[in-house]
Order: C-alpha cells, then structure tokens, then sequence
C-alpha cells in the first residue's frame, strides 16, 4: 500500500486531564519519526481545537519540539497544552458553510492526517469529518484520540487521562483518612467526587484498601438511584462503630425522581436568588441537621483532573502509546477510527494500543457495570478493585523547578 | 554535667500536618541514640496527646522503631500517627487535680523528658508543665517542638509542617492556573486557602511566577481588611486584560467591620436554618451576581494539610531536625523550651535548629509582616516570595504500595 504524504493536524477539545498532553507528545513522537521516514511532512497543532483551526490558528509542532526535546516536559504539563474549546459540531446537512470552510483549510496546508484528542463530542467531530471526507472524495485520515478522566467511552477498556486522576482520588482519600482519624470525636467527612454520569472516578476512592488503608464507610455512584433516608441511617451505623465515618459520593448522584443530590438543599439568600452548593455541602448539611455530629464536606474539584504532580505511569505510557499508535493506523490508512486500550488476558496487568470504528462509539456513554458495586449499593466489589488497580501503578519522576513541577508553555 | 538519666514520653496535639510525624521520627532518631548512650531508658509515645497521656494510653516506641525501622515511611505518613487532642490546659490553680495526675503519672514511669509536637495551644501546655515541675521540685525536661501549616509562631523563622503545605498550595494553584487557561470565554476561578488568622499559606500561592507560571491575579490575605467593591472592581479590570482570572483567598477573610467575608452571604434553607458556605462560595455568588461571568470556587480543605504524597524536602529534613534537636536540648538540661529554625545569613538558604524560652511563645501569632504585602493590599511583595521560595524546595522520594503513597499505622 502508499502511503499517503501530506501535514498533519493535531488538537485538543473537551475538560482537561493530567495526560492530555502525553497524548500529544504521543502524536508528536509519531509526526516526528513520519517526517524522518518521509510520509509526514509538518505537524500543526491547532489553538483551542476546532475554533482556532477555522480561525487558522496553527503552531508548527515538528520544528517546536524537533529531535523531541522538552517532549518529557510536555508528558508531565497538565490541562490542554494547545487550549481547548468545547464545540460540538452540527450536521454537514445543518451546517455546510462551516464544513466546506474546514475542507479548503485541509487543502491549503495539504493537510492529509487530522488527529483529535478529546471526549465524546470530539469524538462525534471525528465521525463526522471522516464521513465528509469520504462523501466529497477529499483523501485524508481522520483518528481520534481519547482522553477523559471520566472513563466512560465505549469501545476501549479505559480512558487515557483516566487512570491519573484515580490516582489522585485514591491518594488523596488515603490521606484525607489519615487526617480524620487523629481525633477520637464523633465526625462525618464528605469526600465530593467529579462524574456526573459515570461512577469510575467516585470508584477509585475504595483503592487504599488494597495500599494498607481502609475503604471509605459509604461510596455513592451515579449508577444507583440516591436514597437519603438510608444514607442517614448507614452513617449512624457507622457512626456506632468508629467516630471517623468517610463517605464519597459522586458529584452526579441521584434520588429516585431524578433530581440531583446537590439540589436536595437549595438555598436562597437575601434578595431571594437560589443558591446551589453541590452534592457535598448539601449532603453535609442534611447530615448536621439530622444527626447533629460533626460535619465536613471536601469536594476535590479541578485538582483531581489537573495534578500532574501525580502522574500514574501506567496511564501516562498509554496516553503516549494512544498518541503514537494513532499516527501508526493512519499512515496505515485507518480513518474514521478512535485509539483504544484493550486489556489483555495476562497473569499480571498488560495492554495493548488499538481501534475501532468511531460511528459506534460516539455520544454513547459507558457506565460502572453492576458487578463492581455491592449489592447494597454503596460500595465497591473486588472485582471493581481488580479492574482499577493496575491502572493507577506506577510513577512519574516528575522533573521540578524552583519546588514546583515544571510545565511548558507551547 | 550529669545527665538527667529517666524514661521519656511524647505525643502529638493540634491540627495533621504532612510533616508531624517527621518531627515525631526526629524525636524517636534521638531517643534510640541516646538509649544507646544510656541516658534515657524507654521513649513512650501517647496517644491522642495529653488525653491519652491521663488514661496512660502508652506505646513503647523504642521497641516499635528499634533499630530506626520504618522510620523513613513514618516521615512520609501524614497527619498525627500517635493520634491528636484539641485541649486548652486550664491553669493549676484552677485545676490542681489533673496536674497532680499528670506528675503521679510522671513519677510512676519515672518519665524525666516530655516532648510535646504541636501549635499554640500545645506550647501553652509545654509552659504550664515545666513551670509546675519547678514549683514542685519534679526534677523533667519539657520541651515543645512547633508543627503547623499556620506557620503563626512566635520565635522560630518558620514552622515545621509550613514548607510542605505551602509546595502543596503552590504547586495545586500552578497546575489550576494551567487547567483554567485552557478555554477562551470569561471565567473567574477563587480558590481558598487555610489560614484563618495568619495568611502565610495563603501568601504561598503567589510561588508560581518565579517557576515559569504566573502569579494569581490577585491574592486576600487577613492581615488586610477585604473590601468588596474594591474586588469587584479588581475583578473585572483583571477580565479586561485576560479571560482567565484566578483570585486566590485566605478563608479568614474579613470586612472593616470584622465580620468573615465567608458570613456575608449567608443563606437560609427551605425551614429557615442559616447555612454558612466558606469565604470562597460567598465570593463566587457575589461574582457571579454582580460580575454575570462563569465563576468557580475552590476549597482546598484537608488535601493542603495531609498531602503526605507532595512533600517540600526543606521541611522535611528540618522536621526531623528539630525532633532529634529536642531530646539533644533536653539531654543537656533544657527545659521550658520551644525548638526553633533559625534562617542564617547566608548566599543560599541556610538554617539552624535553636530554641527559645516559651513563655516569650506561647499565644502569640505572628502575621505576614507588611513589607511582605503589596500597598494594593493584594498581591506578594519580591521581598515575601524571597522570604517563602526556599521553604518549598526540594522533594521527597515517597515509597508508593499498589499506587498510593504507604503509611504506617503506630
């Protein structure tokens, strides 16, 4: 077969995680040995993904990080080094003016290979460029690249990105369980997990009990419908059994009717105007008016998704693995394709980088099945253990400057 | 001179630091040297400080450290592995009969050295005791060794247990700072720190701009009152120069007229109760309300405190420093002490290990001095980076199990 010569684009789309841009350096990588081998000509990196591409917002990133170096750097860099945008594209029917805009770009810079890093909607933008490209005969590989620290894409056995912030969560967990045991009065601690439809991340918060820690008393995914009044009494049993109760729930949990935890205990100030506190603090102040113990709420936020001072490396290798296998299956002509990491029945943990037709992918979201959660619905099963385990081993020697990981600036 | 020959005791009191337990290793380092020397006999270790202390809740530390075993994985445990107390001792004229328990306590161990790891209040306890054994002729070193991330005492340049929460906060606000940049719209983010009446902690965040990031937009510490139209105002100038505005808070936050800039948004719930929220939730309502751009607030919480997996090797080693300095303080006759680092003159960062007579010590809180603060009352001075840049420096090799950090249970 030719191999089909041209640039490359590359871009990144969606929330940020720790690994989006080991993915990129992946897809670097890859340029930069197509170039050597002469089938890749320049790789440009699109500003803020699709947004800066149509504004022809591009950095040539064969000659910024030419012969690899700072690519080490660029591994350990959290969040979109390249920006991001959250777009999610129209039909071509809907909308042709913009797809023909994006065509006479891809021919202006004689660009053959486009490769997506991003979530579900990128994932749709992939589709559906890949399927224009084909109906109006314009040659060109079109691969998306996951990421997502929420785990919840089909077709792969986990997300790149995905594994970092378990990490993060499982570690921080253990230690916040460090802290809340040094007192001996009663104290409720609400650990707030991001995931609104996917549990996996809320999940990882069971692993220290595989690292000579405990699991927390109570985890909530939103998986299983939320039910309050035994949430109460299952921190009162708790409560009788030792006084530091930890629970993590997910920021997307539930009651029966749909509704959102976090909205369970609006409030109003004093012109009126709702406020919304999230699913930790209103938890945290129904557990106080209710049981009247002590009460704490932690929500983990943004630094779950962006700590890149706590890389997994099991993650971080795959990430760039993604990266460089994306660039592989289109120079071996794959199109329309996202990356995926298949599991391979080993001994110990072992992956492999492949892919799959994008059309059966996108804007389908892949939940925590029902063998990872107890039968009670608020804990994790050795199964879910087995399957999260691996993918937060290993680390990083993350390079420092001046006490502080060091980024880059692209 | 002859040295005092005795057992000894020690115990943890206060707030987790990640760094406690390193002074706690310093203290068991120098008490397996000096058993070895045979001058103290066994080191006790209470539990949940002068609480278990009284039910003579003991551990033998000599035996579970013999030969210094583990010692370098209890300098990487966070928060108080003895366990910790909240107790303001009342004096002995107003409670004569826990002091007499407290020295028929002493007597019957023969315990001749008490080393005491802990903040203000634990100081005040380290004062009270040596006093009272003076008074009685109960011939005991007491000695204090500060411990917390407040870094608010008296007498010492710092405290142990600061560096590492401060490398945790300028490391977090580093890598939100990157996740926020990603996007182009309008969006202010408010992360709050701990620190409610020194705003040390707080002042940390300005670290990043001398490790190839940038200083938060702007930067509320409680040593200066908070103005809010002044913020506002300072908000939006920031919004008209970049889309990303990072606003960095100290959670003691208040207005001219003393009250908590967290209490200024108060709300009430569907019965009337008041909810309080935190500085940073009632900002990003006000933001939002009077600004109309995206806002997110970000507690930091107990992460910042325990993050035993992100330690500042400057902190650490002078952790331990001070710990071993203690029992070598106590062996040659001091009493009545608190261990202190001194900052020497010096090209480099350079520090010793002293002490100084407590009573100068104990209920004072030492501030951020003004040369430290800019005159806008909202941002770090060079002189304050200079002061903060060292105490962050440096990393610890942390031993991982199954992907999280490893703890040691005493």
């Amino acid at each position: 077969m030719e191999i089909l010569k041209g640039n490359a684009v590359v871009g990144q789309s969606g929330g940020p995680t720790a690994a989006i841009n080991a993915t990129l350096s992946g897809v670097i990588r890859g340029a930069l040995r197509a170039k050597k081998d002469g089938h890749i000509g320049t790789l440009y990196g699109m500003r803020n993904g699709i947004e800066g591409f149509l504004r022809e917002d591009f950095v040539d990133l064969t000659e910024r990080f030419e012969g690899g170096r700072e690519l080490d750097i660029l591994e350990q860099t959290p969040a979109a080094a390249l920006g991001s945008c959250r777009k999610k594209m129209r039909s071509p029917a809907d909308d042709p003016e913009t797809y023909s805009h994006i065509f006479e770009i891809l021919k202006k810079y004689d660009i053959r290979y486009f490769f997506y890093i991003g979530g579900n909607d990128s994932m749709d933008t992939v589709s559906k460029l890949s399927m224009y490209a084909k109906e109006h005969d314009y040659e060109i590989r079109v691969v998306g690249v996951p990421k997502t620290i929420d785990n919840d894409l089909m077709a792969t056995d986990h997300t790149p990105g995905f594994g970092s912030a378990a990490k993060y969560v499982a570690t921080t967990v253990k230690e916040i369980m460090r802290d809340v045991s040094v007192y001996t009065l009663n104290a409720v601690t609400i650990v707030e997990v991001m995931g609104r439809d996917a549990g996996w991340l809320t999940a990882s918060a069971a692993l220290p009990v595989i690292s000579g820690g405990r699991a927390p008393d109570l985890i909530y995914l939103p998986e299983r419908t939320f039910d309050l009044d035994k949430f109460i009494e299952s921190i009162k049993r708790a409560l009788s059994e030792h006084p530091d109760v930890l629970v993590v729930i997910s920021e997307g949990i539930r009651f029966a009717d749909g509704t959102y935890a976090g909205a369970s205990k609006s409030t109003v100030d004093a012109f009126g105007h709702v406020q919304l506190s999230g699913a930790g603090k209103a938890l945290e102040w129904i557990v106080k008016e209710r049981i009247g113990c002590k009460v704490r709420s932690i929500e983990l936020n943004l630094p779950q998704r962006a700590a890149g001072h706590l890389l997994s490396r099991t993650d971080i290798e795959e990430s760039v693995g993604v990266g460089k296998g994306a660039v592989n299956v289109a120079l071996r002509g794959r199109t329309g394709v996202m990356m995926t990491i298949d599991r391979l029945e080993s001994d110990g943990y072992c992956s492999s980088v492949g892919c799959a037709d994008i059309s059966s992918i996108a804007n389908a979201v892949r939940g925590v099945p029902d063998e990872y959660i107890t039968a009670s619905a608020d804990g994790i099963t050795d199964a879910g253990i087995a399957y999260l385990a691996p993918l937060i081993e290993g680390e990083i020697s993350v390079v420092y400057e001046k006490g502080m990981p060091k980024h880059i600036v692209i």
